[in-house]
């Protein structure tokens, strides 16, 4: 089968490998779509980050893989004692392998395992025709939503997962700072939570403009002044939750000053480096700075239900591209901030 | 009646000042001991920062102000309308005003009340012969209890607040960085709130002998790899709580390197500056910063029956001055280091 191979930074074929074989309590899908993530564009330009170039503790598998950990697709082969899924079922796919044995799982929060590992990073992941995966991390599509979306539920996940981390109250304000995939996915989760009153922090106009036509009210970080907004907005109380997913010094310092007291800023960016971080600014108002990592069984489950409901809407920042194109029109498109969001077709 | 003016910075008096009336609601105190916060160092070398220079919201006072926020005394006068406490009663007091009306206060949350004052900082203090207080900020000290241990219920309220929002896993370890006051408060507060397993980290062998004669285990930074001293000690899952009361980029990098997943760094510092902090090892451990202000009434009555059953020891610590001396046996010498925590006996 066709698949996207990682040897290393900038170093990517598009080429045959064998299929694994489908053993108990697995299935194969035919992969329908498959989402690049940021961590994809990290690994292709400054990777190895998460692929391991050691056996992982977990998988056993190191360099090169097989990349893609946002999927969607059809099971085509059931293994031995599978009795919840069968052959035609769509499904997305929880690329998340835990140990079930360290202090964080123990405490139900694979999500943070000691061990962590990932489909698509840590073993061969879904930027190929066909993928094996442990049914149980396989969550089947609600009939009316389509193979396209159901790929989105990686990354609407991890918003998701994020929106509840900063506990907003829904009858306050809320304050996105970035417009990317995941700024998205936290207005689109803060909705969906019962949270209306959200505003995007975003300096790009394109992006801005993006945002806007789902329905967010946005804000011009370099033209407004956003704490001053912000504490006119709410009455001096400052908003009841601020996100950061965009992970630079501006986002964060802005984020902290709109933040109202004893609540919650969390952190949903890869952040390159230490920041500056104005500590005292907690302290005087008992707030917090929460980081977040991926989701939980929970958080798959709640999107999906979202999606099933109407809730998400692709249009304007999600396309679709042939696995030929998977640097042009992919990793570089994406890199050269040309493209919000980009779905892998394997079949094309 | 004598007391300690604060005019401004490296500006005080020790002077003749007028009582204030006794309003319905208040109580006279004859003020035992009153210590010498941070706060009240930094006002007096590079305030003011919380006197205020215009009318305070809640008090209607400003600056020249009579300092003093940490106190016991005894009540001389009782004022209309007060049933709970009679003349004779020993109490120490909580010196927050708060507005009632602000977000945070019908959140429970006086202790970040938007307008919050505090007594002897935004109105005139306990370093004084006497002070009026409301009523309702008055707790009675247990028989046990000193008055001199009772002056440092309200530092050892900090601590303890701080010590619940890192929420530690009794069964787990804690680290607390910095071991002056709120250091030592802390050690205390997590042994009283039932853990046990709780390492100091301090730079200084004075201050390191100093705790651990209270019972204290020390870690000192500048001879022991602090964080692979906790991976080794804690079999990879980290500790369950940090305590940042030292306030400098080291110990903020140190204490993020050693927390669990999901678990909580507590910042009770007054940081001078941003830090650059390691947001990532935030997000790739769902890890979170928290900021920590002040106390409420029932942290208060926790230190006051934590103290009544002999569980705090001033033993090495703690010092009384004469309040003539406050500039050279309290302020200069907290200053220098040559003191860690100074009580003000205004009879003297």
């Amino acid at each position: 089968m066709r698949a996207v191979v990682y040897n290393g930074p900038e170093d990517i074929d598009v080429t045959d490998v064998p299929e694994g074989p489908v053993g108990p309590g697995q299935v194969r899908l035919q992969v329908a779509f498959n989402g690049i993530c940021g961590t994809d564009l990290h690994e292709y330009y400054a990777g190895p980050i998460f692929v391991p170039t050691e056996p992982h503790p977990l998988t056993g598998d190191s360099l090169p893989v097989v990349l893609g950990h946002e999927f969607s697709g059809t099971v085509t082969e059931v293994g031995g004692g599978v009795s919840t899924l069968a052959v035609g079922d769509r499904v997305t796919v929880l690329p998340v392998y835990s140990c079930g044995e360290c202090l964080a799982c123990k405490g139900g929060r694979p999500n943070v395992c000691a061990k962590v590992g990932f489909h698509g990073l840590s073993t061969d992941g879904g930027m190929a025709e066909t993928t094996v995966v442990e049914a149980s991390m396989a969550f089947k599509l609600p009939d009316s939503v389509s193979l396209e979306l159901g790929a989105l539920t990686e990354p609407m996940a991890v918003a998701y997962h994020a929106a509840k981390l900063g506990d907003p109250d829904p009858s306050g304000t809320a304050l996105v700072f970035g417009a990317g995939p995941i700024g998205i996915g936290l207005w689109f989760a803060l909705k969906g939570q019962g949270v209306d009153d959200v505003f995007v922090v975003e300096p790009s106009p394109v992006r801005r403009a993006s945002i806007e036509r789902l329905g967010a009210k946005t804000l011009d970080p370099t033209s407004v002044d956003v704490p001053a907004f912000i504490a006119e907005h709410t009455g001096g109380d400052g908003v009841t939750a601020a996100y950061d997913a965009a992970g630079v010094q501006a986002s964060v310092e802005t984020a902290l000053a709109c933040l109202g007291a004893a609540r919650t800023m969390v952190s949903v960016a890869i952040y390159e480096k230490p920041l500056e971080t104005s500590l005292i600014q907690l302290v005087l108002r008992e707030a917090r700075i929460q980081g977040t990592l991926c989701y939980t069984d929970e958080d798959y489950r709640a999107v999906l239900q979202l999606m099933a409901e109407g809730h998400y809407d692709t249009t304007g920042w999600v396309e679709t591209i042939a696995m030929d194109d998977i640097v042009t029109e992919g990793f570089a498109a994406l890199q050269a901030g040309q493209k919000m969001k980009v779905l892998v077709d394997p079949s094309r």
